[in-house]
């Protein structure tokens, strides 16, 4: 058996089969960062105990901790006045703590940009601290698309704005921030963080839950500008404030210390491996392209595109079969294959690939190869 | 060189040497289930993937969240009537969780009973969201020590009691839940959980981090009765609901998928190679009564136990010694020995041993040694 990733693992190390996994998350990491991860998970070079085992105000978890975030800065070049926080709970979380440290007690609307599931569900939870006014709603249309600058109906002031960069059911994807103005612009990374560079400037806080391009699940990345954190509320429930957090570098509590140690590896990866995030990005546009052409060349008669154009996702190409009878057909085949978790999110339907950061080409290739085998057989 | 544990992996597996590591936690796991997730980290037994990649959807990660909460079930007795969650944020966000749920807008006062330093701490958060009576606080002793039941200051009625098993700071344990009538009773089980049978019926609510006795940080364990989930508040933040994790089976969002599988790793442990949590206790008693009956040998005048004889905690032993000029010498002698993490939290000072479930017997024979021989060495 030849395992199909870049790198060979030892023998001993891999009695079992590993597949091409196109879960949208938690999804595929790097194989050296798991062969580190499996190396060293008795005891850390040099702390004598597993990374599971040390405390969080242990000297390897200050320099674990301490790396982590110069990494994250480095990647990202995330300015001096922005705080980097590791925490827990995942995006879902996030929902709620933007609203109750940003939205609480103002007289001020937040407005949200809508372009798929998550932003729709960030929405919700926002409405029980204040008034969200919502300057786009693609739902009518399915969320096929993001809305142009021109579109979005803004108030003349929000506490801030929220959107989602990447919509990882619908798979629908800004190119670039949208324009909103003084507000501080508030942006749900969770599907396309460290998938290439953004401008940290053009935001107040930055959110991604981990286990999509950046480890596993548990851990949340929040990126946050001290002029934002001076908005934040007082008297916040610790554990809920932003402020609380950024002043104990993280260790209010106990973090999720693996999952900082996974973070650590992968941003290790991006660096040394991937060469940075302008990398990521070529490798993303070329590795989705793979699979668009295939929508594209049959001109929707087979395969049919869920995205519009100019707004498809480079992290999770959705689509349908224009004959929906063939899906099972198309699943058991694609399962034969090694390719697995293609299938989309049971409010979509279709498919669903998601090909983030650690999905070596060869596996789009062969999925590639897959569909157009598929579309000649039937 | 050997390994000073149960048991001893392969020579490949263990180019970095282990310590007896007394972590107050994370703290030290068992070296079985090290070795479990070590071998399997590249990919699961037929799932293909690591589990750091599978979808908390999937087959297997719906297999493994079975299995953690059935071993939970077996292990504590839990009755049908109460839901297992699976939840993030540590203890920290129970803290806050608890009176969310449970004071927001209630007439009642929440009782809290403050026996530490990590009950006070839970005392602060729910006093913002409602009143807190406390009915008891051993602050002014240094807590040292566990109210009896007639010392309690009771309302006649309660939102709920809220106390803590064992305080992991100050090395004081309850042997039995107070007695408080009515109210239903919270208990943060954090740094005794799973070291001994519980009578869950007793509880309306028990949590724990999993760091101490169950599993890496990052995940939180809570057990709820159906009747104190029908008395929790509605329209709270789908994240900061227990009713809604409830619903949702801990799978809300995303869970810690990782932290998950340990849980379940060193449940099965516990039930299989402990042989239950009667077996557990009784380990847990041998092991602190070898550090107590050195403390107590020397009446005092060298090593001096922080608590109460009868409320001394079976996993976290504090003393001081009678002469803190020692102090670094003790620390430094431990360390040769591989004896380490020995240090008091720095609120209360000396030390503290913390010897959860997976600590080997031989771990605490050598440290017990070591006290010996630095006694007579003083």
């Amino acid at each position: 058996m030849t395992l199909p990733f870049d790198r060979q693992p030892s023998a001993q190390q891999t009695r079992e089969k590993r597949v091409f996994n196109f879960s949208p998350g938690p999804a595929v990491l790097p194989l050296p960062v798991l062969e580190e991860i499996q190396r060293d998970l008795l005891a850390l070079p040099g702390a004598g105990s597993s990374v599971l085992e040390i405390s969080h105000r242990s000297p390897t978890f200050d320099a674990i901790l301490a790396e982590a975030e110069v990494n994250l800065r480095e990647l990202l070049a995330v300015p001096d006045d922005y705080r980097v926080l590791f925490l827990q709970g995942g995006a879902s979380l996030q929902f709620s703590m933007i609203p109750i440290n940003l939205l609480r007690s103002r007289d001020l609307p937040a407005s949200y940009i809508l372009t798929g599931s998550w932003g729709s569900k960030a929405a919700v939870e926002a409405r029980r601290e204040g008034e969200v006014h919502v300057a786009w709603d693609g739902k009518a249309d399915n969320f096929v698309r993001v809305p142009d600058d021109e579109e979005l109906d803004l108030p003349p002031a929000s506490a801030y704005v929220h959107y989602t960069s990447n919509e990882t059911i619908q798979g629908v994807q800004f190119r670039r921030p949208p324009a909103v103005g003084d507000a501080p612009l508030v942006c749900d990374v969770s599907s396309d963080f460290l998938s290439g560079p953004v401008d940290v400037r053009e935001f107040g806080l930055l959110y991604a839950c981990a286990q999509k391009n950046a480890g596993p699940s548990g851990v949340t990345v929040v990126v946050v500008s001290d002029q934002v954190l001076e908005r934040c509320g007082d008297e916040l429930h610790s554990m809920l404030s932003y402020r609380r957090h950024a002043e104990k570098g993280s260790r209010l509590n106990t973090p999720n210390v693996f999952g900082v140690y996974v973070f650590l590896l992968v941003t290790r990866w991006l660096r040394d491996e991937v060469g940075g995030l302008e990398a990521a990005a070529e490798r993303a546009a070329a590795k989705s392209a793979l699979i668009y052409d295939v929508l594209d060349q049959g001109g929707g008669e087979f395969f049919v595109a869920h995205a519009e154009r100019e707004c498809r996702s480079h992290m999770n190409v959705t689509f349908r079969l224009r004959r929906p009878e063939l899906e099972e057909a198309f699943v058991a085949g694609a399962a034969e294959r090694d390719l697995v978790s293609i299938k989309g999110h049971r409010s979509v339907g279709g498919f669903r690939i998601s090909a983030y950061n650690a999905m070596p080409a060869e596996g789009v290739e062969r999925l590639r190869d897959y569909m157009l085998e598929f579309r000649k057989a039937h």
